[in-house]
């Protein structure tokens, strides 16, 4: 059923035709089917204009309004002023907007087996047995939902990018390039994540990247695969890092080998997108003096300026790796001279698995206050789709995926309360009271996951491997890097100038900030400092009672939760799968309190001032 | 190469012929091939007497020798002559020997895929790809080496029945029946785990024991088996176990399920082989009242003397999972009305993989010295074998293959050193010195693993699912039962009359004994013990530095154990492997120092008294 996959756009009930080949196409066809149901006399124009280029310009004299816009800024118009509609928004008589980055991409992580790594939401929606499989129909949905978000960049396969994936730019072609076309009306570009060593594949005896047989191996192939795709946004490149391989292995520098992958596809206009996101996945944990988080900073900074202007440097929004909590990652504040991506993860691997309840945007505010707007010029994200009769696993779990369209397109118009709102009414149309119920859950639920697993910006105590669930210990004598050395006393490592030096990667403001246990934000005192479990927090309490209070607050709080949501008007498919859903979370939640608190009573022998039950 | 696969039987470098019908043959053939290089002057004869059973007799005057056997009295009467020359024993005069236990199983675990369950030696030597498929060579060998010592019941197929391997006594029967002839000539009957809910994937609605239809059903195809293959051992069912349907889904208990399954058998001479291995590994971490190792003796010991006289109990060593140091399990002492099967595992889950070396000798006579030889009628053990080119993975592991057979044949002639220095000798045929390095490595390996590994009976701190090195709280937080509940002050479970009570199951001197801290083996101390980590050892020293002693030494142990098997004179082949696995033992030898020493340094701020390394 189309509308529960579409999700935020209900009132498009019809499928967008084979056989339409630009995005004015699709604007109009959307306004003809939608316009009759949500605002019956209002007449609406579409004019193009190109200098507005994907942005648009709405201008509305009472029932008649006009949409100038660029090629694809028609069509963001459009679901603007559909989805002001259908939200019961009142229409301004003026309205532009034009997106603050260029790129807005999601990144899949779907193997050529049809598996998604990381993936939440049932099997590949592009992949079977190796091979390019899809529904077109489905394509036109997924487009239509990322146009209308303003998202334009679709990259379909795994950064990790395991045999046959690589022939994606290959043997495969003509079948991408059959898929390219599905999305070109929907204003999205297609985007494939290479493998680095592919021309080792063709005889060549290495990929090193200043090898003019390797050089000459990319330039010929980019010119193959824009031939039959010529509006490719670039290629995707994740090296060096978990086992990948890359530069390193050749003694060069990750600008040398983005710069030679860029220089093939700068004739075409192809960006080359270069994940950073490179450590010593290898640590032994005895070794005290590396510090993962400072793993980024010092691979990239260093090459600030000598990266090509096609380049753009991935980065994740913190030093580690989706973490429920931690600081936004000191590498897109120091490097003015290079083209930065921030990458997020819809899919929420260390944040619930689209089982429990996990709402971004107040993370993604958090983040943006401390970040200037300029540092960056595209954003990412995971993706969090699946081929599940509900895509996004947990049908809230949508709301990631709207927010982070908006995020990318404007983020100071991706405000949580405001953002959350648009989505619950796009979606269910409660009424008010429903609306705001719903609306609460969402917004306390980033805060409640927090609360109730990893303490206060510690990260990692999760499942090794599968990253769902507590495990206290479970990374902490491992390779990955991530360590927390809690023993009887204390718990963290101290990241300050005294300890692994981490904080001086920050600039002077956010430094001060972190350094001191003053200023440090509570949710972030174990990410920066080690500390007595006796430590006095601000608000008088000692850390340990900190630990206690927030996993007991947490685990009531879904409580509440599943009795909130058990009294809303949800659709038939939305129940079931939400009554589902929180049956398991509650379960997962309850299992964290516990074995959080236990862990920290065995260790520290420090009761509850309130008497709570802890296990022993 | 055969020698490589036989280990053992050097001396037999040509295969037995295929067509071959009875153990005599094979006797004979063995003979004509061995003596003229082992002993050329030996003049043998075989003399057949059925009262001899599968015992022998062996007469010499001089230089000739007649082996008065029964039918595969004769075979096993060979195999030690032969075996005795090789390993350059005397020949007695005279000598008669019999098996204590007329069943000497050898269960695998191989899937009907191919995969071995617990397996360290690669894929299955029986089945690929949902299909009995083998080399009948290989096959012959495999006897071959069962008979040589004493062994004569093999179960081919995994306790864990996934599908198809149910099919083995329907479909597969004519492919089953034909395995069964090639072991013949061996003296080894074949015998075959099913699934207990079997019937109700033919319209059955039901496996209740209890129900006629069900009853009729086993009956039936009891007959179509055995006219298939007459002298079928029986049939192997771990039932009510792990996921494993059994008579607790229709409220029946264990005696009504096996009783069922042995009176469809009992026609046939076939024997109903019951696995003792029940326990609720769906237990709540909090639930401390719930003790996983009293399960077997709670659900069999009330039913001593309700099972009818063709059922066998298969009951494990211990009361846990084949740890590398458990107490006897108290059901094996406590059912004189009931036919016991001790149950051993060979394949090396948690103690080494066959990477790390693991002689089990010392580790049985520990358990023959607590158990009447009568209190079982037969023994049972987990293959170690597989289809790598070494059958054990490590060549020091067909050690324990070889010395459980002697073993199985009569516990008192299984005593470690004389067991170790025989397989040595007929294996590697070293100087005395070489040979007595390599014994002193065998016989030391298992009180090394276990100083390197969980302390003092402790069990269970290893990776979880992977079983192979260490992960302290691994399985503290899981459903599977078993912790440690180490906390800044003590660790263990009390076990005592005043703890879970398990001490009750056993006869009183094993009571007293491990009852008091005063009395139970340091060894086995937190197994039974909560102790604090100041309690005193009898030697003097604290509990905590025991183990801290215990970590240090058993490391040193593999780095002498390294450089002794470094001189010696290995073959080619074994030495590429032990060469490869010492050193991953040494890497597995150093975490678990490691991490076992950090963590209780984190837990009890203790220091090494001998200010030994351990990380923070």
């Amino acid at each position: 059923m189309a509308n529960q996959w579409l999700s935020w756009l209900p009132f498009l009930p019809a499928d967008v035709p084979a056989d339409f080949a630009s995005p004015r196409e699709v604007a109009a066809f959307e306004l003809a089917q939608a316009l009759p149901t949500l605002s019956p006399n209002l007449h609406v124009s579409l004019a193009e204009d190109d200098s507005l280029g994907e942005g648009f310009h709405a201008v509305r004299k009472g029932d008649d309004v006009t949409i100038f816009g660029g090629k694809t800024g028609l069509l963001y118009g459009t679901y603007w002023l559909l989805m002001a509609l259908a939200s019961g928004s009142a229409l301004p008589e003026d309205h532009s907007s034009a997106p603050q980055y260029a790129l807005r991409m999601i990144n899949c992580w779907d193997n050529a087996d049809g598996n998604v790594e990381r993936g939440y939401s049932g099997r590949s929606l592009f992949f079977q047995g190796g091979k390019l499989t899809y529904d077109p129909a489905r394509m036109r949905q997924l487009g239509r939902m990322m146009a209308s978000v303003g998202l334009n960049v679709l990259c379909i396969n795994n950064v990790n990018v395991h045999n046959p994936a690589q022939l994606l730019i290959e043997d495969d072609l003509p079948d991408l390039a059959k898929l390219a076309a599905i999305f070109r009306p929907f204003g999205v570009r297609l985007m494939v994540s290479i493998d680095y060593s592919q021309p080792m594949r063709h005889g060549i005896p290495t990929a090193d990247p200043l090898d003019e047989r390797v050089q000459a191996w990319w330039k010929h192939q980019a010119e193959v695969v824009y031939a039959a795709i010529p509006d490719l946004a670039g290629f995707l490149v994740k090296a060096d890092s978990e086992h990948r391989p890359g530069p390193f292995t050749y003694g060069r520098n990750h600008a040398e080998g983005a710069n030679m992958l860029a220089r093939a596809l700068k004739p075409f206009g192809g960006m080359l997108v270069w994940r950073c996101f490179v450590y010593n996945c290898q640590q032994d944990w005895r070794d005290e003096k590396t510090d993962r988080p400072k793993a980024a900073y010092e691979h990239y900074v260093y090459l600030d300026g000598q990266f090509d202007d096609n380049v753009i440097l991935q980065v994740k929004n913190g030093p580690f790796d989706f973490q429920v909590r931690e600081p936004i990652s000191p590498t897109l504040l120091a490097m003015p001279k290079t083209n930065l991506a921030l990458e997020w993860q819809l899919a929420q691997e260390y944040t619930g698995q689209q089982i429990d309840i996990f709402a971004m945007p107040v993370m993604w505010q958090e983040l943006f206050a401390d970040m200037p707007r300029n540092s960056i010029m595209a954003m990412a994200a995971v993706s969090n789709l699946g081929n599940d009769a509900c895509m996004t696993g947990h049908p809230f779990a949508a709301l990631n995926f709207f927010a982070y369209g908006a995020l990318a397109w404007d983020p100071d118009a991706c405000q949580p309360d405001d953002i959350i709102h648009r989505w619950i009414r796009l979606t269910y149309r409660f009424a008010p009271d429903d609306e705001n119920a719903l609306a609460d859950v969402l917004l306390g639920s980033r805060h409640a996951y927090e609360q109730y697993t990893a303490p206060l910006g510690i990260c990692w105590m999760v499942t090794p491997n599968q990253h769902y669930g507590p495990s206290p210990d479970g990374y902490e004598y491992q390779a990955w890097g991530t360590y927390h050395k809690a023993d009887r006393n204390a718990i963290g490592i101290d990241r300050t100038a005294d300890g692994t030096g981490y904080v001086l990667q920050y600039p002077e403001a956010l430094r001060r900030r972190f350094e001191s246990t003053q200023t440090c934000p509570d949710e972030l005192l174990l990410f920066f400092h080690r500390l007595p479990y006796t430590f006095k927090m601000r608000d008088g309490r000692t850390l340990i009672q900190r630990i206690y209070d927030d996993h007991f607050e947490g685990y009531e709080w879904v409580e509440r939760a599943a009795s909130i949501l058990k009294a809303l008007p949800l659709p038939d498919f939305d129940r079931a799968l939400v009554d589902e859903r929180i049956g398991r979370q509650l379960h997962n939640a309850r299992e964290w309190r516990d074995i959080i608190n236990t862990f920290f009573h065995r260790l520290s022998g420090i009761e509850d001032v309130h008497e709570r039950k802890i296990y022993r």
